[in-house]
């Protein structure tokens, strides 16, 4: 067990109609907010007028940037950091998913830092602080309305990086799962997959006496597998779209991290893949979770071999754990198929062989390594995108 | 599962050493702290002087106030209110267990009322903010270092009562496991029974679709129920003591009451119990929980049975739940047991018969009732206690 600080200051404001409190939840003396929005789906659900109305009753200023697309775009960040030093905004509420959320944030941080903020994806960079922001979530997938985290894509080499700062926790988050309701199965579907991947990257870690973070981690992990088939089933039923939402928050608040040191390769490998084929994070991650699993596990056999018994009810053998930590991944394939997403990069219509150039971009930075588990070499990364092929 | 707002804004410093991060986390622009404490072994063990030693060379003023007992005072609490006053405390740091952080409390409400602090604790006044405080935690148990409660005892009248507000959340909370190595085996024991307490008054709760706190909750319970002898056997092993201490935390953080009601009214029978014999809340819980089982599980065979199987590994009898669940509160019995903890008035030398007299008081404000999961009656609370007997 690690030392560890965990601060996970964000007011989370969750059920029915709590879109409805927003203006009360603005920090008192907040000038100008821009409002930050993708594409017109909040407009066709009627939360995009309810925000507006929220606002405008409470005399409350606000500009704002609608546009942003899955895999978010520096380009678009720019133009937030302009609007926000043109127009003095000091508040930013994101409006929708992870993709909204993370590139509200890049925004805050920019907004904040005198340079390129690029610099800051790339290790080029500090901030001390960044303007505060919250949250209305739709999509419950990334955990950005949790986390401390985003992600961006650079056009310009396909580029896409992580950057984290205590301070981009949001102020608050509300979270009403009705207004998941009308997700496209897909897009569920990845959500699902994308909360369960960052329980992974902190489950699969090589500290010992974790038992607590163990069993709760899971516990999430079997409650998102249980519901998950039946919210697809049953897309409006508002307790499965709950349970969904609020399993999507933990698995990413950094509880299920603490004392352990987090592994994230599989999302680095995956940052790669989506990178360059624009496919969804989490059908990038459906496909490279299974690969990497099967190059690791024989690293800790036991750790594999609990998982599978625990999460997916396989019977442990104990005179073979390689057997049932195999039946756990082969479980898991079979989970991801259920929700239908692709579990090869040839599902994904990927197939032209760039294993080399996404093996080298993932590794050109830091220490020429990804991951923690297992420290993964470029030749690795090869090797499980060949596994995932 | 209900709507809820959850916002648990402390930040948690946990490891080794840690306190000596002490004068770093002080906000800057605290003008003098107010330390607050019980007896002598803060001194003993060094942290009385490691505390000193950081507010002295941070050149951050304090005054001390010792000399808190179990089953905190209200004649403590007015002297800290009055020193605070007099001192111009605009910081409280609260070093010890859940009894010197409630009493922190109970003085950081008392220096921003008017009126008699008490009030607060009968639902005659409320307050809008608090002094700020935080906490250096010594003993696991109460979970006072991330909750908004704090619970006093006023001497006239033997009556013990709690008070809530957000901004009881600590600022901060440094948890060093090797603090609490020193704890006797006793105490121990009685902060397990608390965490597993503050468990299950958020998990026996009537909400449907709650599978996610569910299945955390049981995760934790588990890693007690697991742990909790081995800490007893081993009481200087410092995975032991983290994982049990940072358990306590989430047992009471509120996380796992999300979305539900809570039930509360064992901890309110146990609080009459000790507010008359002065023996300690841990022992209090492992005499009232099993009654309280015995009495009210029949209103949810399988959630019962569920908990039997999920935490204690009994096989369900689908033909006969009673059976399971019975066999889950013998089993909790018998691990009350192997922590030598009470589980019958009778073992902690209770024998005079005010099962009434602690009914009435239990039921003489509010509604009449106790819980949630069984609105308990005054009547029903005698039962309980016979049950106890």
């Amino acid at each position: 067990m690690l030392n560890f600080d965990y601060y996970n200051k964000t007011n989370f404001i969750f059920g029915k109609e709590t879109e409805k409190r927003l203006s009360s939840l603005i920090p008192k003396g907040v000038k100008k907010v821009l409002i930050h929005y993708g594409g017109g789906s909040i407009k066709r659900s009627g939360l995009y007028d309810t925000v507006i109305k929220q606002l405008t009753d409470a005399n409350i200023a606000f500009v704002e940037l609608g546009g942003v697309v899955a895999n978010p775009r520096l380009l678009k960040v720019y133009e937030g950091i302009e609007i926000c030093s043109k127009e003095n905004v000091d508040f930013i509420l994101a409006v929708g998913g992870g993709s909204v959320i993370d590139s509200a944030k890049a925004i805050a941080c920019g907004n904040n830092y005198d340079g390129d903020v690029w610099d800051l994806y790339v290790g080029k960079g500090q901030i001390e602080g960044t303007t505060p922001l919250a949250t209305i979530l739709t999509i419950p997938a990334a955990g950005s309305e949790v986390s401390a985290d985003t992600v961006i894509t650079k056009e310009e080499g396909q580029l896409k990086r992580a950057y984290s700062h205590i301070s981009l926790r949001p102020v608050f988050s509300i979270m009403n799962p009705v207004l998941t309701m009308t997700l496209p199965a897909y897009q569920t579907a990845c959500g699902i997959v994308d909360m369960l991947a960052h329980t992974f990257e902190r489950y699969f870690t090589k500290e010992s006496n974790v038992e607590l973070t163990d069993r709760m981690a899971e516990g999430l992990m079997k409650t998102i597998i249980n519901i998950g088939p039946k919210v697809l089933a049953k897309p409006d039923n508002y307790d499965y779209r709950g349970e969904i939402m609020w399993a999507g928050t933990h698995a990413h608040s950094g509880l299920l991290g603490t004392g352990r040191s987090d592994d994230w390769a599989s999302h680095m490998i995956e940052h790669e893949i989506s990178g360059i084929y624009d496919i969804a994070h989490g059908a990038g991650l459906s496909i490279v979770f299974p690969a990497w699993m099967k190059f690791v596990y024989k690293t800790d056999l036991p750790r594999f071999a609990a998982w599978a018994n625990r999460v997916f009810d396989i019977e442990i053998n104990p005179n073979d754990l390689e057997e049932t930590a195999l039946k756990g991944i082969f479980a898991l394939e079979m989970f991801y198929k259920s929700l239908n997403m692709p579990i090869r990069l040839s599902d994904a219509d990927i197939v032209d062989n760039q294993y080399e150039l996404m093996a080298n971009k993932a590794t050109n930075h830091d220490n020429n390594t990804l991951g923690n588990f297992v420290k993964l070499s470029k030749n690795d990364i090869i090797e499980i995108l060949t596994l995932a092929k």
